[in-house]
């Protein structure tokens, strides 16, 4: 049977999620004004909400993550600043450094554990020293929660504050990457307001595990928010009846966050039927939440072999470091997906061996 | 009877238009996919059909007609350039400096005409010499049309080849911020193809005269938009199943183009109307689409008391330049809509000539 | 004689003035240390004198006057911020767009008249409202004092006032390229310190009519110098034993100034020969200090085709705006020079007139 | 006997250096010029001696090794490119993240050797995929020669060579901030063209071990220089008679390098010294040229403790990475100065080990 007739299991990412029938419903129905003015009752609903739920005093519709991500650096840094990340961090790998060629700021990278973890002690160790010429003054430390590149994991609140309290002792504020800051709150199983309240700002997408088509919310301060309005204006992200995602949104909030629980069940699946196929390596008992990278040993063949011989069965996955491959769970896998993909991973992965040997 | 048992008439902006009902529909039903992938059929579909209408290579989707504008500057530009545009233009008034702020250009200013056209002997000698080390290389030309600030006045296509002969000619590109592009279609009556056949790309709205919720079309070369596509992901402008927004976008293209010609017949019996009113000062002849800037007199008041006096009134309106005030129509503004604001100006102004004279 | 062996008069600007022996003395017995250390006390010596001279707290020497230009913009502002300067600004036109390139600002002309000055008014009506988030903050506004391209005219410390008042009341600060503030704190027979009061800083050059081989000094406040001396460092005008150059910039303010009244006096009696020289134009009575830009009637030819003449007669000139040239006077051109000059002039000019006549 | 009475020895770093009789001599009889319009000869001829003696076609004059290293980022990389160095590189520990906030590019880093090595495998595993657009191209690759924060350790051409070959078969340009260049070519016996005839341009300094007061100058091919040149103006970098600096620059070329030998003698035997020391820790084997960088065992002090204690004995150093201390020989300091400065520190740290164990 060909992969044309295979229907495609797709674990690319989650990104890839389509609006459930319920949202596509409040789209359709959703009231709208002029956010520009100020005037869309989605949005400004939306923006409520997501501040409630994360605790923080405002909110803010950006048109994706990396926009969120961009507007927090551009209202917290004066060019030739410097911002610490964790070196495994998606605005580093994946944002097309805009940090550095539109905010002007010095990235600097400190390690992240395994699980997306940075040592407060590093941290505090690559702070600069202010009023010397020579260096940049470090005034960001962003995080990620849950971690992309280290296979989702989730961050405690204790981990967070670790890194926040040596970050605000040294003047600096701390930005936390939430993309997927709810799949680290059901992980976790802690409240989400829990897991941010030491940092100042966070953005978490609407778009990834959360299923809406478009859309990010960056919360946090009155202030720090009424600034963000005009980098985000001036990048292009103010629009007009942007309710119409907003709906979606808060949809979003009300019915898909319990559901992440199954994406997380998923994922540790997989994992251990991957740990089970000869070739590939995993340790299931650090999946977290839906995000699962194997490696792959040389008998199977590289990366990128592997990745295409993966998708000719009908598996699609991603690129992740040099020889692993990112997985991710979503809506649209269910348990079925997941052992039918095992099956097939299997069978590529001995005929790849097999012919490796021959 | 107060304001609020009024129905307000709001000729503030066509960025206030709500979806209709027909785009409600196809934003619930769109077929869509992850668009960072380019797999979202709705969007490509959008892409593909703007640039045939437009005549050019290539669409890309984005947020706003400010990012748009953003990336094609981007697009052009390397840090330290000029761009030359008229001294009307919303680029410069309106768009928070991004072009300087995140594109580094320095941004040069040639007088607009009452009719929002650049003389191209002025372009012509505002273009830098090449290769003097004091000055920035004038790599890019801007172009409005219609043009907001000048009463929404339409470019022909001998205006826009005048002007893109002496920039191309000078070595440098042009881009058209064509928000408003289909307005000046429908006013002239040539194709839009026609209206930007000398410039290089041209960026339009769904969201302002269309009626649509949210977005922006850039169109130009495929390798303009290739590299315009990595500009708009790191200002967060790429979206994920934004094919419910381009779904939008195509109803738009297909029935709400023709229609502007109400939007243009109101404008003008709006600027008749207040031609007629003592007190403000109009040439109704001028109006070719679908914003009307009129100036009040210092005997009416100052230009915020009398938009204060209106929005009191029912009516409201914007600022423009000293002692104008702008008005826009559009769809959800009828010509009954524009008799019964007509006759609340004229109630609002001799009231407050009254005033003034006692 | 052909021009090879006549003395050459270079009038094309007082960048080209050499050190003076007491400059070569002075800077090959400087005292010296590491200025990055702070540890230079020519330069420690330099930057308090010519901080007194200008009333203000503290100084900083750099490596030209677009260094002190650039480093005061960056000082002052943040990207996406607006400067208002005059449309004949040297800043804007001969500063290789840096303020928008490096410092991340849009430029803003108002007019400056013919004497270089910016109405109060107009400034005013340029000034950005705040809070709006389509619009940058003005933060900042230049002076030019004396004014390169409006024929070198000073502007008095009333002009100066006028300006800063209006730009202190909407809390912009004022920064005043002082390139020749001495020619116009002589021309008006004013203390230097009286004609920068009212702004918050001035840079002024060493190397132009002071003579000096390098440099420049920005001067203004504690606090703002301290700040500057990062954006100094950052951009690579720290230099180390520099107090060479500080000892000539020394002897400069001891010496130079007084002389600066012959620059002066020989370039009013210029412009008066020129402006007997049948098919040039200029108003002797407008030059107030060492700078004249004079007009070419179409009958004499084109600037360039004058400029070429001239070169070729042994007079060196530098085009200025269209059909205009500019000569400048310096210490190394006296009144015998001057009228040697007038006489090759008005024979280069006598001459083209003859031959377009025929 | 107090510090005061003391000579002090000043081991801070080369940048301290006076220039010598002979330098003044040369700087008080400069033939000079205006540089911007390029008619300085001394500046002339230091460009080009400069660039045959390193092999390349032109040459630039400029006010620091920062201002080098900016101008050739500046030159090469768009913003949003990325640029990779050694995580010891002096571009991104002390030069104010002026290629992040000027020139708008990510720093990437991949580990120096303790030699001041880079990985050829290293970088190749950390150059940018193109056409992703989610990923900032590379399109620099910086290489640092000798190695500051690597104990002044020299790159050999075939080190060199390994490096820019990876770089550039990936379409990277290679720069060298080679500040101390001349100290390598001399550690190394190996003639300087040979040391930098992979790269495609370097910096090397004027003003560190070559002892002259101010200056550096970046050499590469024409295209290079010329381009180089506005963004050199744009900075501020334009000076004009700095032929004095020149004529200096001249007389270091040619009397300044071969001495070096002494530095780098003096400087071993400090080590060795130091190595006798009982709490303090370095390898005299790994010194190659004039860079000793000290472990402080912690039975002395932390850093800061030991530096003071230093100072107050008449010994400056500079603060290394943590628990380590640097001392740079130089054209002050003789082989008398070394064995006092060795009495001294043997002093100093032997007092702190009691005073501890106390």
């Amino acid at each position: 049977m060909g992969a044309e007739q295979m229907n495609v299991i797709d674990l690319r990412s989650d990104t890839i999620t389509h609006p459930t029938e319920a949202m596509r419903k409040a789209m359709s129905e959703a009231e709208v004004g002029d956010d520009v003015y100020g005037e869309d009752p989605s949005i400004n609903l939306l923006e409520q909400r997501a501040s409630e739920i994360l605790g923080k005093e405002a909110g803010l519709l950006t048109a994706s993550g990396t926009m969120s991500n961009l507007v927090a650096a551009l209202t917290y840094c004066h060019r030739g600043d410097e911002i610490i990340m964790g070196d495994q961090a998606h605005m580093f790998w994946n944002e097309s450094a805009g940090v550095s060629a539109l905010a002007g700021a010095q990235v600097r990278l400190v390690p992240n554990d395994d699980q997306g973890k940075i040592d407060p002690a590093d941290l505090s160790a690559a702070i600069r020293p202010r009023g010397n010429v020579h260096m940049p003054p470090t005034t960001l430390v962003c995080l990620e929660n849950t971690h992309n590149r280290c296979s989702g994991a989730a961050l405690t609140p204790q981990d967070t504050k670790a890194v926040a309290d040596v970050a605000h002792e040294a003047g600096a504020s701390v930005h936390m990457d939430g993309a997927r800051i709810f799949n680290a709150a059901v992980a976790l199983e802690v409240p989400p307001a829990e897991l941010v309240k030491d940092v100042d700002d966070v953005s978490f997408c609407l778009s990834k595990a959360l299923s809406c088509p478009v859309g990010s919310v960056l919360v946090g301060s009155e202030e720090f928010i009424g600034e963000a309005r005009r980098w985000r204006k001036m990048i292009g992200g103010g629009m007009r009846q942007a309710g119409v995602l907003a709906a979606a949104g808060l949809v979003a909030l009300e019915t898909m966050i319990e559901r992440l629980a199954d994406d997380h069940a998923n994922a540790r699946r997989l994992a251990q039927g991957l740990a089970d196929i000869e070739g590939l390596k995993v340790d299931p008992e650090s999946i977290q939440t839906n995000i699962v990278i194997f490696e792959i040993e040389p008998s199977v063949g590289t990366a990128p072999e592997v990745l295409q011989a993966l998708a000719d069965a009908g598996v699609k996955v991603t690129p992740s470091r040099t020889q692993t491959l990112r997985m991710v769970t979503h809506r649209q896998v269910d348990s079925a997906d997941v052992e039918e993909a095992l099956s097939r991973v299997a069978g590529v992965v001995g005929k790849l061996r097999e012919q490796n040997k021959a």
